[in-house]
């Protein structure tokens, strides 16, 4: 299936991400994060042990959701902009924003 | 297997969670939030949504740190205290604690 | 002097913030936060209780943050969208957000 | 008057910091850290160089809580471990880190 090469193109709730393949990559690596974080309690490791690799998984996560939100202020939100519906976008925004945190 | 009723007992390097089963499910539930957030970009899902979906993961991986450092405190930091080791154990948990900012 | 009621009107490195009454007023209060902690910890004041005034003060301060943030997304961001040049100014939104994480 | 020499002597609610002087000296820099924001909004300017400057005000804000933390578990939390009540001195610091997140 080609990537279809045009950037993050907004018909009402659909959105193909530019670079759909990356994000996907990450997230099944952070999937095999997850299990070797239960892997390791399974296996007993010391409890700093294990909440480093959890403070790796987290910014894994953070990196991915910062991809994302770049993706969408380019692209949902610039089209939003251009079209005069700014302050819904940004609204929006900021709504995640404080989710996110 | 009947889960061992003592508390984190530290042998240098090991450590039996007392609620190893339940951290355990909650990391087999967040492995399927990992894979559900890709299941939203593989069909083109809403940037919001799938950002809404993140912060929930993340969450979750804070909800089963702060458990395992609870479980690191009452364990092994409370040991290293009675054995006169605070400054050594208070130090990691600082370091942990910057990491998981 | 009456408050220019004009928005964000971005001319290069000088912006009118829309609500600028309302955040010195904001910054004032938090000043006086700041001041309050600081005579707690003359006072010797117990650990847990300047410490939950600190966490107070940084949530005044990031709701500073967040209104800033917003005017900036609604004023100069999207004057940059409308004028053809929205990467710059995303990717400065962007290195923005991980300075505030 | 010298600074009394002895660590985290902790009186029910009272408690004299080890590092008291630091700590006013921090706080007295970042009230004048504050101003400057005021002074920043008060001269309109650019709203990334404002909330960059927030930025470095919260890590001054997070680095003395940090320090106080530290000085908490190292202090009044190892007296409540050796004392026999660890339960409820880790409860409260858990609380507080959830405060501060």
């Amino acid at each position: 299936m080609t990537e279809p090469q045009h950037d993050c193109c907004h018909t009402p709730k659909s959105v193909v991400q530019p670079d759909k393949t990356a994000l996907l990559k990450r997230l099944a690596r952070l999937e095999g994060q997850v299990r070797g974080i239960a892997g390791m309690i399974e296996g007993d490791r010391y409890c700093v042990d294990v909440l480093t690799q959890i403070a790796a998984a987290r910014s894994a996560l953070d990196a991915v959701a910062q991809q994302l939100l770049e993706n969408h202020l380019k692209g949902c939100v610039a089209r939003a902009v251009n079209e005069g519906n700014s302050d819904e976008a940004i609204a929006e925004v900021m709504a995640l924003l404080k989710k996110m945190r």
